[in-house]
């Protein structure tokens, strides 16, 4: 699978692509499965249909790798936490974790509940084609804390960082309870069938570096460990957001670092990519734009040439307005400008 | 005044210290005045009373320098815009700026309608104390554009972001006239009576590396330089949040660098110091705990030491739930740890 050689370092005959969130309301397909489903929800628990919308971004854009389809809430809400996506404002849970009692709610089996998701796997592996890999994801513990105690998404995080550096105990409580959960997770999703994993640190930049590297990043090392000591063959990812200020500080045992766009890749070059591959990093509203497309590629190609691990992405999802047209075009030019 | 020649390099007493929204909720105080007031832009358009909260964070709280009570969104209010401010959504503009015809819309003496800031200047500058600052400010034009294009606060700019790369012209044309007018506020405020400028671009960060040098930052030197070539004397502080990976690429005739907290200011003190004076970071949060103020203070001052060109600050405003006896204790133990 030319993705998995990519981020293990080897050779490929052009660079992978694949986009976060490629699965999604971009594509009118997507759209047609998801009205179909009910709620947001009822689509990740059904796996017929999560494997409908996996696949089509494969067929539809051209990408080299699909990433299945779910989203990082469903641990907690598989914990027992009472979730519900809430149109225009996004995911709430009603019932957020505030102090030590509350975490006596928070059930220890949510892998074991979580058998839709490794049902979906199954299916998307035996209907994917053999060269295609297929990527499992968690969200890390320290983004599924952000919505676990602010009850939802938040600008500022407040409550969760009033929590790092008033309560640093219970912050980590409850990263424990994620990490542990994370890993049991991933694992079972590898046993279903993923190639590789994912770990989306979408609000690590919420925090400074001493926090940061406190707070999320030595949990996503725990999570690499853990699942590279059972199976060393699987690439992880690691992807934190917004944390171009603490490149060189960053270690572990993974084999990808997925780069956002608010860091420049010559940057993130520099600083690790003699230790791993990169991901990355296309500005996603360069997809509005063809000319700003080809510039915005030919600049990250320009960079990272052909040198072996670098798997092409964009730094950040998809966005719904964007035309499927032109996330075609992206694969298209990445594919013709790498090929050797 | 003590904060002027730490923004000028010059040796100072002690480390000045002010915090970024100073004037604001946290303050019983504030709350008072805010109720006598009516609305907010009631509040930002009474000078005495503008004026009153202004001073108020000087005597309660112990900072070096006053900075002007008003708010950046008064330039495109005044540029006729329909602005309001929404409990609970925040400021919402509900004309927003999206083709070449709503510029006409911009009216181009903005400046001249913003007396009341000049009067509350006039008034703020009688009464504080000789030996203290008082900055004035504007928000820069890229982050005054995201609000007159999106309509008002976003998480994404999903529109302002389609414009620079679908209708850069356009843009580039809103920022014309966004930077023509903050030159002529600031010029006038400096007439009033403020002892240095502090330009807020807040959402710089939101902008990839290229993006940000040719749609915010550019003009952010333009206004240094307009400001400096009138005014030598006054210092000018550029604040642009979340570009931590962008340092290297910094310039421009300015004197005094805002390092917001996603900065650590290692490397900030590294790339930058050699020419600015800066200005920051400690992470507003810390101030929920005095034990994390101070683990956080004594990081900074290690850092920075005693060399002349520092004045502390926060890397972001100052939050509305936070208590005014931590923002003492903060003050004092900046003061203190500094003195020499």
């Amino acid at each position: 699978m030319i993705f998995i050689d990519a981020c293990l370092k080897k050779e490929t005959p052009y660079t992978p692509i694949w986009m976060m969130r490629q699965a999604g309301r971009y594509l009118p397909e997507y759209r047609a499965t998801r009205s179909k489903a009910g709620t947001f929800m009822d689509l990740c628990r059904n796996p017929e249909l999560a494997c409908e919308v996996t696949l089509q971004p494969i067929d539809l854009v051209g990408v080299d790798a699909a990433i299945l389809f779910s989203d990082i809430l469903v641990i907690p809400a598989e914990m027992g936490m009472d979730l519900e996506f809430i149109s225009g404002r996004g995911p709430v849970f009603h019932d957020p974790i505030r102090m030590e009692s509350d975490l006596k709610r928070l059930a220890d089996d949510s892998d074991e509940k979580l058998t839709y998701v490794y049902d979906a796997i199954k299916l998307i592996r035996r209907d994917l084609a053999d060269d295609k890999a297929l990527i499992g994801f968690a969200g890390s513990p320290w983004t599924l804390a952000t919505y676990m105690v602010e009850g939802g998404g938040s600008k500022t995080y407040e409550i969760s960082k009033k929590m790092v550096y008033s309560a640093p105990h219970l912050m980590h409580a409850i990263l424990r309870k994620n990490t542990d959960a994370i890993i049991r997770y991933l694992l079972k999703q590898i046993d279903a069938g993923v190639n590789a994993v994912q770990v989306f640190d979408s609000w690590g930049g919420a925090l400074e570096e001493s926090a940061f590297f406190e707070f999320s990043w030595s949990y996503m090392k725990e999570i690499a460990d853990a699942i590279k000591s059972k199976h060393p063959e699987v690439p992880v990812i690691l992807f934190s957001r917004g944390i171009s200020g603490y490149l060189d500080k960053i270690d572990g045992n993974f084999d990808v670092f997925g780069v956002d766009w608010s860091t420049p890749i010559e940057k993130a070059k520099a600083a690790l990519f003699d230790r791993y591959a990169l991901q990355g990093n296309l500005e996603p509203t360069r997809l509005y734009s063809q000319e700003a497309i080809k510039s915005g590629v030919e600049h990250i190609i320009d960079v990272m040439g052909r040198e072996p691990g670098h798997i092409f992405n964009l730094g950040h999802g998809m966005l719904p307005d964007l035309s499927p047209d032109n996330a075609r075009y992206l694969v298209q030019l990445v594919h013709e400008l790498t090929r050797r």
